[in-house]
């Protein structure tokens, strides 16, 4: 079976962490708002699946969303629930699988906080126009929020009783992916803030390296396929923040 | 068994969504911080299982956390992924289930967004301090956001192919109760936003009513245990915002 992928074609972005289990899986999939529209692909494809669209079963109320088989599955966590277990990317008992989804839903909090700092007064405004709400928020998320989420992230490392450098038991899931783009995003994002913090995170950054050095991520880093970080996504540079 | 319920004591918050399907399920349980400390419950307990407390297996980031048996199950969505299945409260099917979790995700971040109306600059300031940015943040979110949102949950259960009036398949599901607790929220949060868009999503406010009436749920909001919304909650009632 091929997946499809639908996510916005010019940012990583939520689509990103489906992304890179797909990749890490070596499953076949398209990333199809990405693709030419001719041919029933592209951003119309997305849109027709989309909430408002003729009605389908399972609508999502915004991308990521992934078509296996007849399956329609949205919100990223959820995705990856379904991913896991078919590619190895997730523990066999429930118990494991049920901690590994958890953990990633703490880490939509914590990417829905990173987008925040730079949309503090809703998803409606430019940027432009809530930059010293932006400033105030990233303060807090900066000193704050930023120290609270790996300094969890780290502790549950540490203390995973297998002690092979993985967020959940002896081999890589889908959280490390996760938590290598979640490293990634802030270094672009707030490299000042991360130059400081990191030696507080030995664990998550030598996982962020282990994931980084494995050989379908890092190609799928060097192809084409990967995205670059912008000020459009997720993970925004702006200095004027981290003054 | 008997569940034990770890949230904050004096709010209804995210823990609210868990409290509702035990109670309907007619589960046993105890809401650990609202007991006396004293026979090892209360706040104190709550922190002990916390993140950064006598190391766990399964720390949860934040509260809501569920202990059964053995498992300490954390994040609110994911704690009724486990319920449901347990009490009669999802579907049969895998694709079922999966598709009830994606709607509880979306609440979930719904949820969020109601949050941030009235801390758009972070959790870290008081109401008080974050006013002027509160207006802006609850203009968008009453414009453009909350529509969104309803307007998506009204097509899910008008296009739901059973018609019975439920979220999910032809019976109640957990994410039905978490419906019936948006719109009570909003209710008392923006009572004047709602009074005007309420006409717009019949579906859901028959949903609300139908819940409201059951006899499980019936005799809970009329109980003690049963916390009245607040200006600590999610939902709060601040009049200069709705103006």
């Amino acid at each position: 079976m091929r997946y499809e992928l639908y996510y916005w074609p010019s940012i990583q972005g939520r689509g990103e962490f489906v992304r890179l289990a797909l990749e890490e899986a070596g499953a076949a999939y398209i990333d199809v708002a990405r693709l030419q529209p001719k041919g029933g692909n592209g951003m119309p494809a997305m849109f027709r699946l989309l909430q408002g669209s003729p009605r389908l079963p399972t609508p999502s109320f915004a991308p990521p969303f992934l078509k296996a088989g007849k399956l329609i599955i949205g919100q990223t966590a959820n995705i990856l629930l379904y991913l896991g277990p078919r590619h190895g990317l997730a523990p066999r008992t429930d118990a494991g699988r049920r901690w590994t989804h958890q953990l990633q839903l703490t880490v939509a909090d914590f990417v829905n906080e990173i987008h925040d700092t730079h949309h503090p007064l809703g998803p409606g405004l430019y940027y432009e126009h809530q930059k010293a709400a932006a400033r105030r928020r990233t303060d807090d998320f900066r000193r704050h929020r930023l120290p609270k989420f790996l300094g969890y992230f780290e502790h549950v490392l540490k203390d995973n009783p297998r002690r092979r450098g993985y967020m959940v038991g002896s081999s890589l899931t889908y959280v490390d992916l996760s938590v290598f783009q979640l490293v990634e995003g802030l270094r672009y994002a707030f490299p000042k803030t991360m130059k400081r913090a990191e030696r507080r995170y030995p664990g998550l950054v030598a996982l962020h390296d282990k994931v980084a050095a494995r050989n379908r991520i890092a190609a799928y880093l060097a192809s084409a396929r990967r995205l670059p970080f912008s000020e459009e996504g997720i993970f925004r540079h702006y200095p004027e923040l981290e003054r």
